[in-house]
């Protein structure tokens, strides 16, 4: 197969990163905006985050979570709360001084009198905002469970960006929910962390662990973190979505109080979950192929595109309108409880050109349509996940038109459970859960895709985990989580020789 | 009728603006965020947005366009271009100058240390990024047309705030579009006005006015600005919508050149047109009355809401059981298009309450269930467009269960039809035609409820033009728009009494 000369410029085993980058501008999934660490999505990437967001909020909704709309801006004394020890706080944080642009002298610029007398910070997260909205609707044990998600831009100043992974301003959504007792909210915050990991391996393809985060790794201030994990293809792990259980700590500085059955007034618990754009990141890193991106049918803005073989003669009418009845056709079957998504692409441009744009984007099935065609019956074929023959040839199939159009939404099934499928099997060959000696657990991320290593410790907390944490720091390493499904700890913690309480994933990450 | 008792603590009557205010916070639409001029839209207001953004959303990709995403940032270099003039420039913008906060000397503070080399601006609209984004898309006629559109919010500092209407940050749909020729780019213009016509009069069940701005009102740089115009119930005019043909000076701004088809470099045409969250204070203010708000079904988060009434004895489960079912059976059912969107409000509050909360918020049917209505195989239907009967009393009706959910439908299509049909009603009879003198038009407006005046003018230009704004801006007038179907000009224009081209509706306006 090496002979195949494939559609990126730059393979996932020559250089990754340059490959990420390569799929992301080939795919016209995002580009740089000329503002530092702010992207601009292009209509592919941002069709993409549509299908996440209406199957993601379809889900949220179904757990009785109501969206709201709460302010971009948060005023500074919001964060004073925060900051326990002024003194000691800096956060990296887009602050809003003025109000007016002003030309004086000949330059532009922020008008010294429209100086806001207190900043505005651009919202990093709406924690604060939602909690005091909170305070404001929660009065008795009726008002509770409350439970609101949010659809919104926010904005953390990084210093090194990488599109969809980290940027300076990306979109998500941030689920804030009160409970009457820690119970309902526990059971909420594991609710969320299995909608992610339900979503990320149903609709998305990716699969994912569950678990949750050590102590050093929590959201400041919640009392527990779960996280899911996903591999990708160089065997990083990328954090894909989080839940949190907040405990009573942000209804007391917020004001979360209710009045209970017993008329008496009690702190309510909070918990908060959120995925983002970067899950388009962890998609493209699973899934993507050296011709580009493959993109998972469900998520795919358009699932089946057509693209007619043109050639300036009299064939072409008819060429077009087998085309077009073709599309009505496949528009008019369901997959995944939707109507197919079709394209009839019938842009200017040459059909090899175009073919190879829906390659490198990663449209599930391409299908070529060409006077023959049209003059058998058939249609030609290509499924992106299966784009070359044994010979290194493009495995077009040429196939009956309406053989097709029957078969076609099994295809696409198939193709989605494969995509899962093959990831899933490189997930689990890339555990190692033989390691029991530390030299060792450095040693076995010493490779190209080293995977992750489950071991067992001894949860150390406080000192004794920040000496863990330095030491995995010292070889790049970090703590992903605690697997839910993790068998029981049965031998000496790998780093302090004490008995272990359960087993951690250990990996390297984005 | 007098002696009905209102739900809200106002009247239209006797304070529009406080009537305003009072449905916005009784129907839970949205509330001051405690930053100035930012709301929080609360659920029932955010699904109404949510509603307006998948229906209209639907419209923007059925003509072909495409959803991207662009920075919240724009550097403020992008301004300077705008700015002919840097010195007579000012605007009211949100400026970011800091990406940190620290705490100094025990205050928080925008660290000095993290100012910004380039100040950014919080979009106001995304006009020039999008135009640089078109300038690196567009290099062939084969590019074209290139239509995109974003859903965002954006800031724009207002001294004088109201929710809905004019907010510092509103969310709203930015189409941007760009095409080869002046023809192209002009069709596209009246398409996405008629988009916006058909989607008030539809969807909003909002009648409107469609036409053409005067120059006095076009937007910067526009070579023609279209608006739908909106009559709320004290009369005054709403601009709820706006398109732009631009020409080719925003192409030539911001350098979208493309190679024509002989070859040579040519200019694109461009256009752009938005719609906001603005559109709810229209809802709001066209279909509103004394006891909230009255939502039109296409636009109801829930359109159906089943109130069950408990008295915590035997009868209870049997209730639930049977709202259960009804619900289920009502899901079942398809209205305009879409599954009809039911609600069981199984909330711990008093019936009569909930049922109030109802009537405020608007939804469209309310269905009361007791343990009567379960042993008659019964349900009580009340209309919200139809409150009180004669005598003054709540009208609800006592139906058969089965023939309420055969009809339901229906009643939804008809309530729907009914607000279009009584609004326009409305708009029509206060608009008036024939008035000749400008001291008559200067007096048509000391009523109560003065509605629009359509006049003849000659459509003057430069100052005899600012002449007629400031004459009119001495009586609160606006010009609104030169209806696309009004009438032909067939006498003198009224503010100069030279022959008039054309007639132009007068109003005062939020």
């Amino acid at each position: 197969m090496s002979n195949i000369k494939h559609a990126l410029p730059v393979t996932r085993e020559k250089d990754f990163a340059a490959w990420y980058q390569a799929v992301i501008s080939e795919a016209d999934l995002a580009e740089e905006s000329g503002v530092r660490g702010c992207m601009v999505i292009r209509p592919w990437g941002y069709g993409i985050w549509e299908r996440i967001q209406k199957l993601m909020d379809a889900r949220i909704k179904a757990a009785g979570v109501e969206n709201c709309y709460f302010p971009l801006f948060i005023p500074l004394s919001f964060f004073e709360k925060e900051a326990d020890h002024v003194d000691g706080f800096a956060k990296e944080m887009a602050v809003v001084t003025h109000h007016r642009l002003k030309g004086i002298d000949g330059k532009l610029v922020p008008d010294p009198d429209s100086k806001l007398e207190e900043p505005l910070v651009v919202r990093p997260t709406s924690e604060t905002v939602i909690g005091q909205a909170m305070s404001r609707w929660v009065q008795s044990w009726r008002d509770l469970p409350l439970m609101v998600n949010q659809w919104a831009n926010v904005v953390r100043w990084e210093m090194r960006t990488r599109m969809f992974l980290r940027t300076s301003e990306f979109l998500w959504q941030e689920g804030h929910t009160a409970h009457a007792d820690e119970a309902d909210a526990r059971s909420e915050t594991m609710r969320a962390l299995e909608m992610y990991r339900d979503f990320a391996e149903g609709e998305l393809a990716m699969p994912v662990v569950a678990g949750e985060k050590p102590e050093n790794e929590r959201f400041p201030g919640a009392v527990a973190t779960y996280s899911i994990e996903a591999m990708m293809q160089d065997g990083k792990a990328l954090q894909a979505g989080t839940s949190h259980y907040l405990g009573t700590g942000f209804a007391e500085a917020a004001g979360i109080h209710y009045q209970n059955q017993e008329g008496q007034q009690a702190l309510a618990h909070t918990t908060s979950w959120g995925v983002s754009t970067r899950m388009i990141g962890g998609v493209i890193m699973v899934h993507g192929d050296d011709d580009g991106l493959k993109c998972p049918p469900m998520i795919a803005p358009h699932q089946v595109v057509i693209v007619p073989m043109l050639r300036d003669n009299d064939e072409d009418a008819a060429v077009i309108a087998y085309c077009e009845a073709l599309a009505r056709d496949l528009a008019a079957l369901d997959v995944f409880r939707e109507p197919l998504r079709v394209l009839f692409d019938k842009k200017p441009i040459k059909a090899a050109t175009k073919r190879w744009a829906w390659v490198k984007k990663g449209a599930p099935v391409i299908v070529e349509v060409g006077g023959r065609d049209v003059a058998g019956g058939n249609v030609s074929v290509l499924r992106r996940d299966r784009l070359y023959n044994e010979a290194g040839k493009l495995a077009s199939e040429i196939m009956a038109r309406d053989a097709f159009v029957a078969s076609v939404t099994e295809t696409l099934m198939d193709y989605q459970t494969g995509l899962f499928e093959d990831a899933q099997a490189r997930l689990l060959a890339n555990i190692r859960r033989d390691v029991t000696d530390k030299s060792v657990l450095a040693e076995a991320f010493n490779g190209d895709k080293p995977g992750w290593v489950e071991v067992q410790w001894a949860k150390p907390t406080g000192e004794a985990l920040d000496k863990v944490v330095e030491w995995l720091k010292g070889h790049k390493l970090t703590l992903r989580n605690v697997p839910l499904d993790a068998a029981k700890a049965d031998g000496p913690c790998i780093f302090t020789g004490e008995p272990a309480v359960e087993r951690v994933l250990v990996g390297r990450s984005y």
